[in-house]
């Protein structure tokens, strides 16, 4: 089949990668029809993290082709969307609402595993790991919405839930790429009555307000936390969403958390210092990782196609498998917040 | 009237200080009966905190002496435990429970106010601060079952707040100094199942084991870390309690945590780095901090009066005003897990 192969860094290619095959009876083989770039794909294309030399990508919706003997739920023709991570279900973790955390699980598009970023992918303990998505004859549109829950929009949302916001609260998030961008959505979702968000990219301020945002702090840095403050009477806000991952915005947002309230974090961290000061004397907690989204895309894929949220909105660059890496390319060059990729017949 | 007076580290003595008078109609003047020596006073007697020369301690309990004009809760000769911070009661962050975060509030023995290791006390907003005991003719026992409310007890059960323990869950304490140990008793009586306490110390663990832990673990560092994953079928624990505030105690903390799970910190931290791959890799978040003692006191005052608990059972060590720093000298050797001062009659 032909995949995405990331040979190092600002190094991808498209390619001959073997045929999944169902290696186990709890397999399933699903066709990708969409899949897209996360920003923890651009760490790697960037040689900012760690990856394995071959598949890449881990956010795709498809079509079921072939089920292993032991699968009941998924079956061949499904329409499915995965978690970003594949998880059994059934371990201590899983059993606590942290599939992410999976003691048998793991990640797409590394360590061997294909990527979704290709033709095709086998997904381990699919009945467990996989949401079918109930009806057919979905909408383009919709389509670019169920593909987003499969990473960044249940990141998005993590970052909210760690972070406790509830009805009535004032939040701000940092970082103004996809997932802060969903963050905002989820704040909303959740009831936010004030959502601020903190960007200096006109597009993303645009994307920002229709998701919920409220307020929009163009300001960086010391002045952007000055500027927090002084529109919440000096107390900052009741939930800080970190969306980012650098040690500026980690520090940002334990300066615009009021005392008491918790840092929503989900950036994949890179050089990040957390401010123990903080957190002892102004009682200020730090919640949020790899998102369980295996908990979260039911009730998001409720809202996708009740049409109450419309996550794909964020997409803005669209290419096909074979010219993936201009996907990454538009969005190392931040011409595009999230690459769409065409891979297969929906 | 006569206080302890720091001139520096390893320099208390006890000598004269101006007689506290009502400054603010709600001042309240409270004479001083028991007093303590925390952990935190240990650290600026050591020198590895800083301290402002004069005054110092903010443990104590006593007797109402005189009250401003404004007061109508707290009455001249009421018995009276205080939380170690004063606080208005009133601000966003009192009526959020965070009251050891006041707007308005600020704490004992330190910046120009009086200290509990001291004859009298002026209690700043005395009607939210203080807590008035009902009764009276209580046994030593009692009394310093009170006394313990004043800071240690509550910062213990605020660790264990923090983390989110409850009814049958596994968790871990890590440090066996009064903070420590008072976090066994407050995850027993939040219902744990099996607490884990890390001492070498066996005064220690014999007060850990009355307090409620079901399991000692006496090795150190990695060992240590290696036991608790032994026994927990290699996950962690559903809570890990940080009661001491170092470098290593945080890393134990962390990496004996269950994916998913909160580190609930309270020592008051020096040379700590939270590692950051754990919160954003296995989801464990971390909350903590200066423990509204004032939002505490009343449930924990109920359960001392009761008989329910004994916090005060970690008093091993006796002295008086005079010799208050021999109180210290025995903690600083490690000789006494925590020094009780007798002040003035109750």
């Amino acid at each position: 089949m032909r995949a995405a192969i990331f040979n190092g860094p600002r190094d991808i290619v498209v390619g001959e990668r073997p045929d999944p095959s169902i290696t186990e009876p709890t397999d399933a083989i699903v066709r990708v029809t969409l899949a897209c770039v996360c920003g923890s794909d651009l760490w790697y294309y960037r040689g900012l993290s760690p990856h394995d030399l071959g598949a890449i990508g881990h956010e795709f919706i498809g079509i079921v082709e072939e089920v292993g003997a032991d699968l009941r739920g998924i079956r061949p023709g499904d329409l499915v969307v995965t978690p970003f991570t594949y998880s059994d279900g059934t371990c201590v973790l899983c059993r606590a609402g942290w599939q992410s955390n999976c003691l048998h699980g793991g990640g797409y598009g590394n360590h061997g595993m294909d990527g979704g970023q290709g033709e095709a992918v086998r997904v381990p303990f699919a009945d467990a790991t996989l949401i079918s998505v109930p009806g057919n004859g979905y909408s383009d549109e919709t389509l670019r919405s169920i593909l987003a829950l499969s990473d960044v929009a249940c990141t998005g949302h993590h970052a909210a839930v760690s972070a406790g916001v509830g009805p009535g609260m004032t939040v701000a998030v940092v970082g103004d790429g996809a997932v802060g961008l969903y963050a905002v959505l989820a704040a909303r979702r959740l009831g936010a009555a004030r959502i601020i968000a903190l960007s200096r990219n006109p597009d993303r301020q645009a994307v920002a307000r229709e998701f919920g945002a409220t307020d929009i702090v163009a300001e960086r840095g010391d002045e952007a936390i000055e500027a927090v403050r002084e529109m919440t009477d000096g107390l900052g806000v009741e939930a800080a969403l970190e969306c980012v991952g650098t040690g500026e915005s980690m520090a940002t947002a334990f300066a615009i958390a009021r005392s008491g309230s918790v840092v929503g974090a989900v950036g994949a961290p890179h050089g990040v210092q957390v401010p123990i000061d903080t957190v002892i004397f102004r009682n200020v907690g730090l919640r949020g990782g790899v998102a369980p989204a295996r908990k979260y895309i039911p009730e998001l894929l409720d809202d996708v196609l009740a049409g109450r949220i419309n996550p794909g909105r964020v997409f803005d660059f669209e290419t096909d498998l074979d010219h993936v890496v201009d996907g990454y390319i538009a969005m190392d060059e931040r011409r595009a917040i999230k690459s769409l990729v065409r891979v297969g017949a929906g």
